[in-house]
């Protein structure tokens, strides 16, 4: 089985209260690939960046088993570069810089190779590049997408059309509001499902994360993490874990997208608990495995006992 | 088996987007016996209202089988009342007007008859007259308690020696960052549990709920509600049906927390439904059983299958 991510690959400048790191390795699809290779050993990356991007971090993604023949790079250009500040409250963020650089003319190419792949995981990019992306692939089995606030407020048309294609959308709560125009989550489930995604994660960082599917609704907590130093790329790490878990199996019912959703909760959770994507790099099957889990545990609601007729 | 709830007997009036609501019978007390009350036989109110409380209010809450002997009524003084506004997106609620009248002079008197209370629950008020009450009452098996930002701003010394007779402390999440001073809920929650309960449960409107006890962290849901009309008196009721839970049995230990906090959860869940306390005057017990039932639905986490040291 094999997974396609597609998205940034960059450098990120991250100021924590607890830090501050410069130039690591970012991006979207970095994160996407870094967490699903713990699922799937055939893990492809399309991607672009310059010239000034470091073999070390090249080495990074290879030699985490993250297949590079999608990355294309530009000797000549720059590589997109992030500059953010996270406060004591960690929800929120400023973005104090972005250089889109060799992003600006980016043209998706899927290498013939990569026509195969059976889940694609469109990260957060121009609606119109990830169209161009399914374009290229022969017959995806699953397609997992997300995107932002900035392709919601200025290429909605093109939005909705990439939409149509995507079997789940994975977006954050403010997204979901801004997409739907409806303040309600349940409400803008509903109408953000009616323009083409069977399925809709909303993640809701610290709160966890909301699965709508036709039959049912599913709330995953979030793992209640007391040292949280940098939550950079904890969304992407959750798509590429969902993806990692589906990639495994051949279910896409509601059983296996809660288990994909857990399998997202936990790959986030270790992302956060380190600056950039460092914690990705030494995970063992076993610290994963065991931290899922565990969500049973904080999730688990005893039998109940009914209400009576005759209160006690 | 017996519950005491002391707080406000309130009038409120409520503008929401879909509506308002003049002077409705409001205040903590009233949510919380309103809806424990479906619970537990033995529900005992003390509060104070003015000489403009009407009869028809005294008959909502006695014809609901509350105990009334400890309602306090000043013939010359006036209700308690709190005018308040909520928006598009019902997180946010702006207090238009707070009137204090009779509660200005409160001095809580607790009827002899109610000494013996099993079960104490401590709405919002100035914390003195919260530890007055527990001075009252011969051996209280088990104390749930609210407060908000106003106390924990205003008189912090006498908040802190209520807390350390309080078993379960139920607030909301910016409560809890600000009693901490932490804006990490779970570095929070330490700090809080440190001060004296045992138990702290954190309200998160319609992120759910989190309960912290000394050996496990439980994430509730919360119900998803598409059709949210006013959410005045939610963590009241809340408070109502973990106590009304609670009450029925002895157990104090995790599995009945967790499951009072999904009966409580499921009684906040229908006093949202409509303006005021309305929705919490006719369910049946069938109604509040199911509900809390479907929470097991969305919250369930299906068998993992384990990560493998080779992957797929």
């Amino acid at each position: 089985m094999s997974i396609l991510a597609v998205g940034t690959v960059a450098f990120d400048s991250i100021r924590t209260p607890f830090g501050r790191a410069e130039r690591v390795l970012g991006g979207s699809a970095s994160y996407i690939t870094l967490a699903a290779r713990y699922f799937c050993e055939d893990v492809r990356l399309v991607g672009t960046v310059g010239g000034d991007f470091p073999d070390a971090y090249v080495e990074t993604l290879r030699s985490s088993g993250v297949d590079l023949e999608g990355l294309d790079v530009q000797p000549d250009g720059k590589t997109f570069f992030w500059e953010g500040r996270y406060h004591y409250d960690m929800n929120e963020r400023d973005t104090l810089e972005t250089q889109l650089n060799v992003l600006e003319t980016f043209d998706a190419h899927i290498p013939e190779r990569y026509r195969d792949s059976r889940v694609v995981c469109l990260g957060n990019l121009d609606p119109k590049i990830q169209r161009d992306v399914l374009g290229q692939v022969d017959d995806p089995e699953y397609v997992i997408a997300d995107t932002m606030n900035f392709w919601i407020e200025n290429t909605p048309d093109s939005l909705e059309e990439t939409l149509s294609l995507v079997d789940c959308l994975v977006i954050n709560d403010s997204e979901a509001r801004e997409l739907a125009d409806d303040p309600n989550l349940v409400t803008a489930a509903r109408l953000i499902r009616a323009m083409g995604p069977e399925t809709l994660i909303i993640k809701k960082g610290e709160h966890g994360a909301l699965l709508f599917t036709d039959d049912a609704v599913f709330s995953a907590p979030a793992y209640p993490l007391e040292d949280i130093q940098d939550p950079t790329g904890a969304g992407d790490a959750f798509a590429g874990g969902l993806a990692g878990h589906l990639v495994r199996g051949t279910d896409r019912d509601g059983p296996a997208l809660r288990r994909g959703i857990i399998y997202g909760s936990t790959m986030a959770s270790f992302v956060v608990e380190d600056f950039g994507p460092e914690r990705l790099l030494n995970l063992e099957p076993d610290d994963i495995t065991g931290r899922a889990q565990s969500f049973q545990e904080l999730a688990a609601i005893p039998q109940l006992v009914p209400v009576s007729e005759q209160p006690a």
